[in-house]
């Protein structure tokens, strides 16, 4: 490397996709490994709609590690970041650009720099897990460039160290976190259980919940949990296991009632710890509360389950309808219900995969305006409405894991610099 | 009594406090009997304050059985009162008036009809558990007018088979419901722990909290807890136990920060078991978790727990002060974050025991908008404020059993006609 330029810049651009668990990581055994007290299942979301794009760089001309976050530097002090820069830094190779005529041999990484720049393509501070898909973006697009050779699952157990459900976005489809033994956290890892195409007729609507409450962090908020609360132990020990092998039975059978079952009344049993806790976390409000009224009400009605709804650390609804049917007439419900304040327009009301408000037959505010009170409730004159309480909609749907991006132009960094563009 | 006139009426008035569990009370293991799966343990409250006066009477002119509630006449067809009306008539005895000319012998109760009436001192529908002090003075009150020996344990048996909670209302000061073992619940009883002078500094405050939602009831809830939710067996085998002990223990040695510790953490349990229920009961609302949020942090700025909070099937916060002072602070701080609405005058909006609103020199609406931010958020400018989120606040106090009315003018029935004045 020596008698390399200094000028020459490598990097790599990645993409990775956010997820939700459909049964809870709720609680840590170890605060520093970040290794769960249960297993954990989550659908990942189509990074098209939710994702983070990572590009990071390697130059014998940077003089320190340096990050930025949606166009801000931010610092890479801490513990979480250190880690997953030190485990990739261990499992790196030698790399060799020959039309660039870069060389760089294993050792030759501890001594150089990195620049990371991460952005996501959906609204900050929406209260969105963007932690999950950064660190795995962050891990997966770093092992590219140092040409680390482990498998996702590997580097599963290195972006846990992250973020706890950020392993499980190295996979598309189902992912299965499996708590592992190991003191070490060796088989703290995340599992592919099927790929997105296995059930892709599930849809999947994100309702974001305006609020202006702070919010309890999920890492204080499970410490929290695991110091207090008198029913933790028994659901991690007890409950969850049973619900994680029917949970995989349920994904592999396509079995939508088990499924949505099992996912609302997991959801809810995270927040009954929470609520558990001393002093007691509140993530859900009225309105997330309403939402779950305005499911449970339908389902009711149909007779068999068409939408389930979890809900993480916020008070936003992800909603998972059977098919695209079941999510045109849950969306036509969440508009009736949750009209968007007079001065948001429909388009940015709803975002992320737009036909199914077409569906819907939906094309604008006064289509929203006219939609009939749902069959379900229309003994209730008049059907309440909560206007401006949702702040807008995404559809999606389960989608793929990490992905390299060959296009240079996707990149974020200046190719020549190895600053932000 | 066959050659007595027809005309006479035999009159007794009683009168029973409410009390609210600070270990809670929820799911039976017979839903006939209404025996509980867990222990309880509740505060009585001053029947100054929140009440039910009952008036039964017997005539040979009455030819069924009849019942009023706040003045308005309710059917007796429910197998609740069926089951207090034939336990109490099992246990009648003969009752001689020698003024009156009256002489009713065992055997006659069960062919004499009673006229029942009955009037709750505080505002119905404000969600405060009035079926407590009313089965409880339903009991009292027929088992003196039929002259019935058995004790308050005993008549707390009957009591429960109207509502689980109104044996708790037989005694006052703090008290425990045994949750036996037998199959015909007659060990399932009230036990008096402490009377109300025991620990006489506590005050009470209420926040009625303005709610247009449907609750869910209390019967249907728990049964559904019962039936669906995966934590609320390890609750009541294995939480519940344990927790009784160490109130018993905190009740006794005035603990008040173990005492208030208990009272949160079970209260907070229990609304985590109903939020863990299918479809889950959800009965505290963001008014209710902003009220926890003030007690909270007020708390913590002082070191040690100054003031309790407790919810039932609703949202309205129940707050045990720890002495007097506390309770002026608490409400000084309540009146801050939770004004009136313009159109209340203060004097509906805080009542019961208004000393503790003097004592925080406060004497009028302007005085409320007086109010400095409590020191413990001075850092959060402009503090949070909710107004007209509290329909308003009821200041009382531990408080006594039921007692017998001995003046005349209190009753409720006519004594000529037997029929509501």
């Amino acid at each position: 490397m020596a008698e390399q330029s200094k000028k020459w810049v490598l990097m790599v651009t990645a993409q990775a996709p956010t997820n939700i668990a459909v049964i809870k990581y709720w609680g840590k055994r170890d605060e520093n490994l970040i290794l769960a007290i249960n297993d954990s299942i989550s659908v990942t979301l189509d990074p098209a709609h939710l994702c983070t794009t990572t590009t990071v760089a390697v130059s014998p001309s940077f003089n320190q590690d340096r990050m930025w976050l949606n166009r801000k530097e931010i610092s890479l002090a801490g513990g979480r970041y250190q880690n997953c820069l030190r485990e990739i830094r261990a499992r790196a190779r030698d790399v060799e650009d020959e039309k660039k005529g870069i060389k760089i041999t294993k050792k030759d990484w501890q001594n150089l720099h990195v620049h990371i720049d991460s952005y996501n393509n959906f609204p900050t501070a929406a209260g969105l897990a963007s932690s999950a898909a950064g660190f795995a973006c962050l891990v997966f697009s770093l092992a590219k460039l140092m040409n680390v050779q482990e498998d996702n699952g590997r580097l599963s157990a290195i972006a846990r160290q992250g973020s706890g459900s950020a392993c499980r976005s190295l996979f598309g489809g189902f992912v299965k976190w499996v708590m592992g033994k190991e003191e070490n956290g060796s088989d703290s890892v995340a599992v592919p259980l099927v790929d997105e195409k296995h059930w892709d007729e599930l849809v999947i609507i994100i309702a974001v919940v305006s609020s202006r409450q702070k919010e309890t962090s999920s890492t204080s908020g499970m410490r929290e949990t695991v110091e207090t609360s008198a029913l933790i132990e028994h659901r991690a020990k007890v409950v969850v296991p049973k619900r994680i092998i029917q949970m995989e039975e349920a994904i592999q059978n396509r079995d939508f009632p088990t499924f949505a079952q099992l996912t609302c009344s997991d959801s809810n049993q995270f927040h009954a710890v929470c609520m558990d806790t001393s002093p007691p976390i509140f993530y859900m409000n009225d309105t997330s509360h309403r939402v779950i009224g305005c499911v449970e009400k339908w389902n009711r009605s149909e007779g068999t389950p068409q939408v389930a709804y979890t809900f993480d650390a916020g008070p936003n609804a992800v909603l998972i309808a059977r098919n695209r049917k079941a999510a045109t007439l849950m969306l036509q419900r969440l508009l009736f219900h949750f009209p968007p304040n007079s001065d948001t327009d429909l388009d940015s009301y709803v975002i992320g995969d737009k036909s199914i408000l077409k569906d819907a037959g939906i094309q604008d505010i006064n289509d929203v305006e006219a939609l009939p009170p749902p069959p379900e409730i229309k003994d209730k004159v008049p059907a309440q409405k909560y206007k401006g309480e949702i702040s807008y909609f995404i559809c999606t749907r389960p989608g793929r894991g990490p992905v390299l991006l060959t296009d240079e132009s996707q990149a974020l960094l200046n190719p020549e610099t190895g600053l932000p563009k």
